[in-house]
């Protein structure tokens, strides 16, 4: 990573925290129990990759990182829920996450499927909102649409459900990169096509940069799998290292190997590449951040 | 109830049905167990009101039932999320709904939880297709605006955690109301509203028709109630008598008393039929729609 791109993403960073601090209902607005758990859970110290792709997504395009900041918060709202869902006895049954209790563990397991289910509906309410900043009514029904999609049994819910079916087996490489594409490039792609949604873009570039970040989101799963793997020590990562495989749950790198999984990362970040050159009137720094999220060492 | 009303109530849920099964994903779709447990959730057995008073509310207004369908479709599947999430272990943990299994002890806890989420972001992507159906985008992003709002922290997901905050305690009238309004109430006021969205209303309109169907879903709650603590046997109301009573739930009649109750409901009524006739060019069917749901028997 070069000096710039982490100064950019700092930036970024607290930009997008300062933003969903701002949209997030106060904790005293009754009733204050979801909003406190609301705030607790959104706020804990997070990488905000999803917003940061929003914002690089609608810059790619020619947009203003200040037109797209509700739609960034969207997705974060969106990455959030789904973290809390996750994190659930029903699920993955994590009691930590980013260092921090989950929000299952420290407001009941109740609270914990409410406040998921806060933050889903929550986003929407607030991507209804660009019009009032001057997004076109028809964009802001395509944003709602592809976030929506993005997020449903399709895609992010989806992509959980097959891996709750395929725990505990030997799952192919191809049902992986299934569950991979659904529940983390989904999500990726929505960013960027949301992003450049709010930037004005044509539909086949939207089109195309949503098809974009999918494989990127992909390429950054594999590079999360493979940092899984070997990480060493609880600080590096926030949670315990290879619980992930101690839990038999899917990975790309054990279905292939791990050599193979970084030769298919980079052909992805090939293709990813190939399409921003061709789409983007900027995509130098949207193409750095992408390929330092794939190729990141933490 | 006139015969005339159960005819159309019947002829309704029939279309609500039908509309129902054709915007849900086929379960033969990948992945297949989150759109088979969706359609098991959904097209249980259903009373429907919710997308009926979506019907009702566009009619009352001016508008056609067959332009409303997928908003209607869409108000059931945020109700099918809620009481899948409702009937959660780490919710009201109830085994039954409607007289079969509910979600999560037919397909695990797991899926309970998944298939809520589904159905959640699944409503939002039904409303936003109504821009190819011809609704214009303003009144789109008007109607996903109230139904995100309605469905998130401050309506349904908010009376939800009120109610968890305060179970096993004796809470105050004012609470009971206030927690009703949010749970029963927003969604009541949202169906309404966005039919009359869909129907082409003037916003003062679809604010006076929201604020009525809130107080009209009140009076519903309390009817209902009343219904459950008098309720003698599994049959009538496919669950089991008494158990909100039994489980200290808040209730509206525990709270002020059987008799207060009624005449509090009939001064809702009141309200509501005077709203109704003030704003609407035809209230006569929305009218007896909503006097019928809060005085029924069953």
């Amino acid at each position: 990573m070069t000096f710039s791109l982490v100064a950019y993403l700092e930036e970024r960073r607290a930009t997008v925290d300062a933003a969903l601090d701002r949209v997030l209902p106060p904790e005293s607005a009754p009733p204050t129990n979801i909003h406190r758990s609301m705030r607790y859970s959104v706020l804990a110290p997070g990488k905000r990759l999803r917003p940061i792709l929003v914002i690089a997504g609608a810059e790619a395009v020619g947009g203003r990182a200040d037109d797209v900041l509700d739609t960034a918060c969207a997705l974060e709202l969106i990455h959030a829920y789904s973290l809390i869902h996750d994190d659930l006895p029903a699920m993955d049954d994590d009691d930590y996450r980013r260092g921090r209790l989950t929000t299952h563990k420290k407001f009941g397991d109740a609270l914990g499927v409410l406040v998921g289910d806060a933050l889903l509906a929550f986003a929407f309410e607030e991507l209804s909102r660009l019009t009032a900043e001057g997004v076109p009514a028809p964009r802001v029904v395509e944003a709602v649409r592809r976030l929506a999609h993005a997020a449903g049994p399709m895609q992010l819910v989806g992509g959980q459900a097959l891996d709750v079916a395929a725990e505990g087996r030997k799952p192919s490489a191809r049902l992986v990169r299934d569950i991979h594409e659904r529940k983390t490039g989904a999500l990726f792609g929505a960013a960027i096509a949301l992003g450049a949604i709010a930037g004005d873009a044509d539909a086949r570039t939207v089109d195309a940069l949503e098809q974009a970040g999918r494989m990127a989101g992909l390429a950054f799963q594999i590079q999360d799998d493979l940092l899984n793997a070997s990480a060493r020590s609880l600080r590096t990562l926030g949670k315990r290292p290879g619980t992930d495989a101690a839990r038999g749950k899917a990975t790309y790198p054990a279905a292939v190997g791990e050599s193979r999984a970084r030769r298919d990362a980079v052909e992805m970040l090939r293709s990813v590449r190939s399409a921003l050159v061709r789409r983007c009137t900027r995509p130098a720094l949207l193409l750095a951040l992408v390929e330092a999220l794939a190729k990141r060492e933490r």
